[in-house]
């Protein structure tokens, strides 16, 4: 059952076997290393997260544990292992080994660990699968002894995790002892799918395929449950308001339908797209049709229906979660960094059930904008919502009560390696386009590929074959964003058909590869008017402005003369993008003229039956993920746009 | 210091003065008697709020008086007194009575009238002026029985709110045994003029002084009240979360400054319009100009920065109130009946202090639409809050537990003939358009007018003079619509020039009329579109129409092609009025062409580069005051309007 490797089948490369060294991600990443990483593990000991693994809690002292600490740890782990791969770091290494002893010393004999049930509800270990969040912890555990042995080589945490695991394959399943129950925060079934890829031991993947099959079941599990403990639910202590309303409902936590019957992203966006990776996963690795077929059709209402022009999703703050197709607020928007990363992680996975560019685009789109702009530039402060208009009171914090996003964001960054190429035994697949070097393996031939552009902020890309041993015939494909309109490409200086080899938003180079061969693309970043379809109710008489992945908004900092909402773009109005090294950390901004109501000449009036009377201003816009890094105030993505009559 | 008539000064006509005898008012007002009357009355009666009364409530029992329920009797009371004038009915008249003798038989010896503090809390009468609407209530009873001796001439409630007001009047003042306290909903400072108007015993009009001047002076009367009473307020009960954020707040009661010093309207908006009716009223008693420069003040505030275009006030709920300045959300709109209502009640009475078309055109465009949008045509439900925009979910109630709108609302239409005129030694004043007949005295003669009109529907109108018995010289002023931009006026067929006449806002034909006189108006309803000033963000690229003085709405049901926010309306898109008989009671419809964009083209899409492309479709617009009369679904006061670039 498990699937065998076919000869077009791709994988993803490993995060440390591309080595950025573009003015883009290359400072963030050493930022995530110098500042985040440090930053967040200090939260983590202030708060009490990291001292609560001493498993010496006494009732009524403060703070007491929370039900999902160890997931905010694990995340940093899951981080610093990464950094400590690309950065070698002897201070953080010796930190994270700390770490990772505090996490052997708090594993029960039985190999439970879990602080929370373990010091201050001790009797209450897997009675509240829906909201108590312990399944969930175990699968950021699992990550992070994955990634801290990938990273390092140490096998210490994994060991912990396996036995972890092994221990709730003990726990659940269909068998009559066990409980056939699965977690209500999804995250441990895309976990156990990457400790059997570690461990090539085909238990857990069998359990993540059971937690994966088993949801949505009927009789309900999690309805049985709460009759059963008669309580209303550790999560309801959290957010009571949320509880009542909605984690109760089924399709809060998606276990409404057995997932293959799912067709629409539903409830809360973290807990969706950790759940559709892990469907992703398991349609790789055991060829399961039904669930690649699953995962296409939520792929295709979320990203038509229910997507931010940034790529964040879920834009409800009362589930933290999806409401309705084409509800997509804007100062309202939630849009958590969490399920923007998560996006992320899914687009990728999709893209190694299918290489289409479709998936690629969604993944670039969401990195370059949704995820950004979690962190800030100095790499210390982090959104939890991204909203896509603000009347100037969202600011980036240091820290959350709930702290999931800031160690995602950094686990992410500090992992981006792995998004940049796939390969395959006949193909070597460029996803994204920034300067750095990868060594990577084709049809078991290793070679090395260079990369040197200004992406994102200019879209002229240079690669260069290094270091083949041999010639060797393979194809290598080129994503053709989806925003670009006339894609030029070379090949050792001779043009290539772009449309005579596009497949899926990929042009394809077929023939026998040497050293030194060279390709030149050549992607045309014009600044492009967005529009969104007529029936997201915010958008309509706007336009939003995006140049090449990157997209726009307006700051009040640069807009004294007007609110941004009075601002009107005129259709025909040309803008300039023009890059100005010391804005930002250097960023491609965009100017041109917008009107904005002449106020004087409604001194004392309310309504009038005369149009506003309007005059020029000047407009600036920069890039979405760099707000909020100058004097607070407006921002806006959605610009009103002057339309010509019919 | 009591102001001595001027002979310019102008007086209201009473309400029965006038006789309604149009298609429009007439029908309406017959309505309320027929069906909105005995519909509230069976309302109160069901709810416990007529037995009440009877004061033999006992602990434990249900339903438990309300701190307000006075009110919403003595309102009933009072649109029940004023339709009896004009629908004389034994039977009401002996419901009445029977209400009236409750009433009596709860006053308590000492003068005392309010049944929770009589039966629920016995002790704790007048120790929460801020919230426990005593005198709130207390203010509700003497408009009641001023009403109905006036519509009766029956005296058995006039002398029981005497008794009760002679009462109150020894407990408050700024003598040392006296409480130097005020209520928190303002409401009886009015009703205390209104009592001295009827009974010309002055007490009152110091009293209700005292009320006015003594609000917002420090120390804050409510804080100290709070505190000795060490409890959070009977208020808090009911509305919890809002007696947390608003309701302790100065602003939220008008209590922040005195009241001279208040240059916003702030806070409730139902407590400001009954705060400001009574700052107006003893402006005018006793001439006090500083009241009225704040009147003026607070008029130019509200009609100028937070008033919606139907005349709809407090734009929030969470204080049924005000918010900033040009904050005004049209789905979100609070907009209260009452608050409507109130502003007519206020206008009416500006009006009173000067003669100037601003007032007299907020009073036609609030009770056109703001108000008249409160009752349904059957007369039987109610709009507590008047959005000016609904995706379907806002619909009238029959009832409400707070139920301060609809007996408010009958009370006005039952009384509406008194703001038709006023009257003065030398003037006759029109301020509104309708057919009927009034009964007049301008300079001491008596004199019958007659309008014949098709308003609000066509703007000709002619007035006859009738029953005057000698000729007399005196001033008639013509009210020219602030909407109106050619009117044309003929004194017994011959052309008056508007323009040289014009004074505030009306024309004044000064002359020797005898009887047979004739005034031809035209009033040429043009349909009007409508834009907000710039800064209100709701209305942004987006326009209403307007024709005469009814604003109107898109209504689903018209639609069915696209989402009302779907559609754009060009700005050189003629539209054509049309008189619809059987159309909600008969009502001008407005019709044209709007846009929609071409889903299809949209399929699969979420965002693009292309303007969605637009196809024409008809656009149907009717009398926002009649939306949600017919099968449920979308409304919207604001269209999108595409207008030519720059």
């Amino acid at each position: 059952m498990i699937r065998e490797k076919s000869p077009s089948r791709l994988d993803p490369v490993a995060f440390n076997d591309v080595h950025f060294t573009d003015t883009f991600w290359a400072p963030r990443i050493k930022l995530v290393h110098e500042q985040t990483i440090p930053f967040e593990y200090q939260q983590c000991k202030e708060t009490g997260r990291i001292d609560a693994l001493r498993l010496d809690w006494k009732p009524g002292q403060e703070p007491e544990p929370h039900i999902f600490w160890e997931s905010d740890v694990a995340k940093w782990l899951e981080a610093a292992s990464y950094s400590l791969a690309v950065h070698p770091d002897p201070d953080l290494d010796g930190l994270v080994d700390q770490v990772v002893a505090l996490l052997a010393g708090a594993q029960q004999p039985d190999g439970y660990l879990n602080v929370y049930f373990t010091v201050v509800e001790p009797g209450r270990r897997w009675t509240d699968l829906r909201d108590a969040h312990e399944l969930y912890c175990a699968g950021h555990l699992i990550e992070a002894g994955v990634a801290h042995f990938q990273a390092t080589g140490k096998r210490q945490l994994l060991n912990v995790v396996r036995r972890y695991a092994d221990y709730i394959a003990t726990v659940f399943g269909r068998e009559p002892d066990k409980k056939q129950g699965y977690g209500g925060h999804e995250e441990i079934e895309l976990a156990l799918v990457k400790l059997y890829r570690v461990t090539g031991d085909e238990k857990y993947l069998r359990l993540s395929q059971y937690f994966v099959d088993e949801r949505g079941r009927q009789p309900y599990y999690f309805e049985q449950e709460a009759q059963e403990r008669g309580t209303p639910g550790f999560f309801g202590t959290i957010f009571p308001e949320r509880d009542q309303e909605q984690a109760k409902s089924r399709e809060y936590n998606q276990s409404h339908l057995p997932v293959r019957e799912q067709t629409e992203a539903v409830g809360h966006a973290v807990r969706a797209m950790y759940l559709y990776c892990a469907m992703a996963d398991l349609a790789r690795e055991v060829g399961d049709e039904s669930l690649a077929q699953a995962c296409e059709r939520l792929w295709q209402h979320l990203t038509t229906k229910r997507m931010y022009l940034t790529g964040g999703i879920g834009s409800s703050l009362s589930n933290e979660g999806f409401t309705s197709d084409y509800d997509l607020p804007n100062e309202a928007a939630y849009a958590e960094t969490c399920a923007a990363v998560g996006l992320v992680f899914w687009a990728h996975r999709m893209l190694h059930l299918e290489c289409d560019g479709r998936y690629a685009d969604v993944l670039e789109r969401t990195l370059y904008n949704g995820v950004l702009s979690g962190i800030s530039l100095d790499g210390k402060k982090f959104f939890y919502v991204n909203p896509l208009a603000s009347s100037g009171n969202a600011h980036r914090y240091e820290w959350f009560g709930c702290a999931c996003c800031p160690p995602n964001i950094a686990r992410l960054l500090a992992s981006l390696g792995q998004y940049v190429y796939s390969q395959g035994p006949s193909d070597l697949v460029v996803h994204l386009y920034a300067s750095g070097q990868a060594q990577l393996q084709v049809g078991g031939q290793a070679l090395t590929i260079q990369q040197s552009t200004q992406y994102p902020w200019d879209g002229a890309v240079r690669l260069a074959i290094e270091q083949l041993a041999e010639p060797s015939a393979f194809t290598v494909k080129l994503r053709i964003p989806g925003w670009c309109r006339e894609p030029a490409v070379r090949m050792n200086g001779m043009e290539v058909d772009v449309a005579a080899n596009l497949e899926k938003g990929y042009v394809a180079i077929e023939r026998t590869w040497q050293a030194s061969d060279v390709i030149e693309l050549d992607l045309p970043m014009d600044i492009q008017r967005m529009y969104a379809h007529p029936a997201v109710a915010a958008d309509r008489s706007c336009t939003a402005l995006q140049r090449g992945p990157i997209v726009y908004c307006l700051e009040g900092v640069d807009h004294a003369s007007a609110s941004l909402g009075e601002l009107e773009l005129p259709l025909s109005q040309p803008l300039q993008a023009t890059f100005h090294p010391d804005l930002l950390d250097g960023v491609v901004a965009l100017h041109g003229m917008a009107l904005v109501p002449n106020q004087a000449a409604w001194d004392g009036l309310l309504y009038t039956t005369s149009l506003p009377q309007m005059q020029e201003t000047p407009l600036t816009a920069i890039p979405y993920y760099a707000w909020d890094n100058r004097e607070p105030g407006e921002m806006r993505v959605w610009i009103r746009e002057q339309r010509p009559s019919l």
